[in-house]
């Protein structure tokens, strides 16, 4: 299982990988590629075509089978929420055009699957992604976060899959 | 000029598409196609596939050289907005991902084009929109807006080309 990971934004949208190498759930899991997409200065629309085609291009590069953004519904103002609504839009158009699945996760979620507390702050989240992923490095906090979903979604397929062999 | 003007909705996205004859300011303009793209139930992600591969299909088969956005700022609530956010975005992606130019709009803009008065209502807008055009029947809402904001951009594309002709 391949799964891309995004955490979407209007100035930077995050993005990670990742690669499972088997079905149990605790098997470990490695990060393929990672990192953000600026877009570009100047006009909106733009800025949505630069996280449209950078989306499709990772799709391309990196063939993920499934793909998982983080769900979030709230937001400082209206003004700021349609922002993000419309870089979220993009990205999400892109993975959708390319046939692929596109999962949705509201960020307690992801916390709790990757800290194992809902209200976990970022950088304990940041930190458990690293050591899931045993990175060295310290991660753009975008990436991170686009890693923390993907992971989530991977935990989730396999609680699944463990329960579907389980009834059967 | 042929133009394709879009009102996003996660629900329900109208579109127009006109096309205008002369470079003179009150040339007039034909409506080409007009309508809505209907959303299924469901999941979100493929709410906004729907909406993305929609407005690809009306630009493969109307062939128009700019798009046109009515740019709503104010909403509801942050949860409405970032729906609305990402109806747009998915649209908008569409758009510029086939290499065609997107321009924004104020509503007020758009009004004032349209009715000649920034804060005219649904309405008026809907009768002018079917006065210009020369509409026999009553237009779906958010068809006449995707067409209101559509000769809006007609207008000002005019303006600015009469501008230059009269600095030249």
């Amino acid at each position: 299982m391949r799964i891309l990971g995004i955490d979407p934004g209007s100035r930077i949208t995050g993005f990670g990988v990742i690669e499972t190498r088997g079905q149990r759930h605790g098997d470990g899991a490695v990060c393929v590629a990672q990192g953000v997409i600026r877009t570009p200065r100047g006009e909106f629309p733009d800025r949505l075509g630069a996280i449209f085609s950078g989306i499709q291009e990772l799709i391309q590069a990196h063939q993920p089978t499934q793909v998982a953004v983080e769900n979030v519904f709230v937001s400082r103002n209206a003004a700021s929420a349609l922002k993000l609504g419309q870089a979220r839009g993009a990205a999400i158009a892109a993975a959708v055009s390319l046939g692929l699945p596109v999962a949705e996760y509201a960020p307690r979620l992801v916390k709790q699957a990757i800290v194992g507390r809902g209200g976990a702050d970022k950088a304990q989240v940041a930190h458990m992604v690293a050591m899931l992923l045993r990175f060295n490095e310290v991660l753009a906090e975008d990436a991170a976060d686009a890693l923390a979903v993907a992971l989530c979604h991977q935990h989730t397929r396999q609680t699944l899959e463990r329960m579907q062999n389980l009834q059967g």
